[in-house]
């Protein structure tokens, strides 16, 4: 155990230099956040969960403005997802960062930029030092890691020194929570809510001088939530080669739901379209499926942890509803995946779906990145439509996200988007403020 | 899996019926709990995290008033100590209950005691069903666990439904954090109030419909925070039989420091006064010590995990001040154990203080009931004195509670002090209300 590797890291991330393409990256995420944040505290898309916070949470000092951003940007799951942090890093950063930015100063693009590549770069960073067992032992990193990476994020944004740094991982460290049990649930989203909060209240006691230990504290974080398993050193190594927030990247979802169901849905999308386009018609289709078969490595389907959802909400973790939604509406509506009531005709084709895990492959566990969705559809008449599509293949689609917007705002006009749109360029000297300006104009 | 046990547990809270013995043993703990606390909030002691706290959270509402007043609690760590939770359990419980306790509204008293109960008596089952991996890993259970006993207690107070506490407990328990890492820093007692308020936190929610998992939650919990070594069953087994806040019941410290200290410093006690009732000076022993022996099962001073301390909280946490303090000044004094500043000539005793753990019994962690601390001084001149008290010895000591409240509040009249005194024997029909009233009051 390193007992510096508190002070290493804070060091690293006081002392961060991203490079251009990362902030392009960066400017990306912004977009990407704010379509799926807007779409909730807009009102575009009626969520129980954001109204019962509003009401406990009247407040818009930093930490109740950090709780209410985090949870509106991953309250349909719609948010962006990295691979080496195993979650969903951005909904956690950028609500500490809106929420602690100072209103009466200008704060410069460019290091806001940098903030949050900086947060990514800790996130995925986390992600890999605790190895898979964090995620096995049933934590939620978007949660469990996300408030140490809005924590550095926010040391970067407002110059913290090393000490302060440290003290701050530390406090987050210590508040480290989330549980993967909560699937399904409102406290999903609220995860995210509560990790950006208590990055501020980090931030906010270490740099009012409030004492925490500052060492050893990240070395035993990682040793607790891992089962002893993490790998420390890999914080640090080979910092900035390359920018995490560039390579792998954010992923960014084209469909409402949990990530790990993504590549069966796009799956199902090219079935249908394979039968559509030969002149079929989709009544054919859905009519004559007397079962589908989805298959994946054996765990690999351990996030979509639920088999019979009972409302829009955990609908989002079901491959049944997921693939049979996909069959019936040729997309994943948002409207499917939040409200109460699901579709009783979805629910029916649900029933005909059934997971078969391929044992002839190594387990998901062993080799997530090989992870693949396999779809077979028997229809009636011996005749069947198989198709296989693994990540990779899956990452390569293009996800539109100026198309995103539109389908996330349905109530917003066109002038009003492009307007969010030209903002998220950051060509102007105050566009950092003016986006935050805006974002917490839209709570009221 | 028991996936049943959230609503199992939650049956056993709502329904619970503690024996006025255990009210009795109640009104202890809270007593006790009022001293420790009231020397913070009423400005005894001078603590410098508790300026800071107030700063930040200026508020009085249900949440705030939980996290200061937990904090307060155990700022000086000087607050009770539960054996099967191996952690401070009413530093959290009382707190939440007081923050939430309506103002308008009398409430009875004996429902006020039975949820401390309550409280208790899962914090002391979540310890046991935890087992000592939780706290190997490196967990606070104060805090990590703490959470979902206050948790409890607050559903108990107010009479919450079989849903609404399951709902309660999963939030409660996808918040739970806290490492021993902090041990030392002023973090420590913050995990009591990050517990309380996240207690409040969660039952506010699940009141309000906040959708949570009811089902799977605290045993997913369980798994993740033992690494999978977790005995679910015994949550909820031969509940009641004995109640906890009776067998083993709370122990009240007669030292500010950790407890994995004291039979050290009772110990060293009894050897200081087995020196002057001889009739020799004390100049005599302390100028003629050249090296202080401790002895404890291998790994029994995993608590006390500072040798070279900085400063007064860290002192709390060492063995070698704690052993010097007592041998110079007869006591361990609140004063020796809060101030930035530490006494040199403690300090240069204490270099002659060296750790020397039994290897001829079972390691620690196998018989924690075992513990005991052996203390050998080498006095110039081949003289020795040697003494050893094992943990149940020490327990059998008595802790005079009236005395700990002068000690502890050295600039309230003996009048207020009574006062205090005759509302922690409940016999009056406010005397719950009249106790949270100025309890409230002492924060201004």
């Amino acid at each position: 155990m390193n007992s510096d590797l508190t002070i290493a890291l804070a060091e690293k991330i006081i002392g961060a230099s991203p490079p251009s393409s990362a902030q392009k990256a960066a400017r990306d995420g912004i977009k990407d956040y704010l379509a799926v944040t807007l779409s909730v505290t807009e009102g575009h898309i009626n969520d129980e969960g954001w109204l019962q916070l509003c009401k406990l949470w009247p407040e818009r000092d930093p930490r109740s403005l950090a709780l209410l951003l985090g949870y509106a940007g991953h309250a349909l799951d719609f948010d962006d997802f990295h691979a080496h942090f195993r979650g969903h890093p951005s909904t956690v950063i950028l609500p500490a960062l809106f929420a602690v930015f100072p209103s009466q100063a200008v704060i410069d693009n460019g290091r806001f930029l940098n903030a949050y590549c900086v947060g990514i770069e800790v996130a995925g960073r986390l992600g890999l030092a605790m190895t898979h067992q964090h995620y096995q032992l049933g934590f939620h990193s978007t949660g469990s890691l996300g408030v140490i990476a809005a924590t550095a994020a926010l040391c970067y944004l407002l110059e913290a020194d090393v000490d302060t740094t440290a003290c701050s991982l530390g406090l987050a460290a210590t508040q480290a929570s989330a549980l993967r049990a909560q699937f399904g649930s409102a406290a999903k989203p609220l995860h995210a809510g509560l990790a950006a909060q208590s990055a501020v209240t980090s931030y906010q006691l270490a740099s009012a001088g409030f004492s925490s230990r500052p060492h050893g504290v990240i070395d035993a974080f990682l040793d607790a939530m891992s089962s002893k398993q993490a790998i420390p050193e890999l914080l640090i190594k080979d910092w900035g080669n390359p920018w995490r927030i560039e390579t792998p990247g954010l992923e960014f979802k084209p469909y409402p739901t949990c990530a790990g169901t993504h590549s069966a849905a796009a799956v199902t999308q090219i079935l249908r379209d394979r039968w559509l386009s030969s002149g079929k018609t989709l009544a054919g289709l859905i009519d004559n499926i007397y079962r589908i078969d989805v298959a994946f490595p054996l765990g690999g389907d351990i996030a979509a942890n639920i088999r019979i959802p009972e409302n829009g909400i955990e609908a989002r973790f079901c491959l049944e509803y997921i693939i049979a939604a996909m069959l019936i509406k040729g997309d994943l509506l948002l409207g499917d995946f939040t409200e109460p009531q699901l579709d009783p005709q979805i629910m029916a084709l649900a029933q005909r779906v059934f997971r078969n895990p391929d044992r002839s492959v190594p387990p998901d566990v062993l080799a997530p990145e090989k992870r693949f969705h396999q779809i077979t559809l028997l229809l009636s008449g011996s005749m069947q439509l198989s198709h296989r599509l693994d990540r990779q293949q899956f990452l390569q689609l293009p996800v539109d996200l100026k198309q995103k917007w539109h389908n996330s705002l349905p109530n917003a006009s066109y002038q009003e988007i492009e307007t969010w749109l030209d903002l998220c360029l950051f060509d102007a000297p105050d566009s950092a403020m003016s986006i935050r300006q805006k974002l917490i104009a839209s709570l009221n």
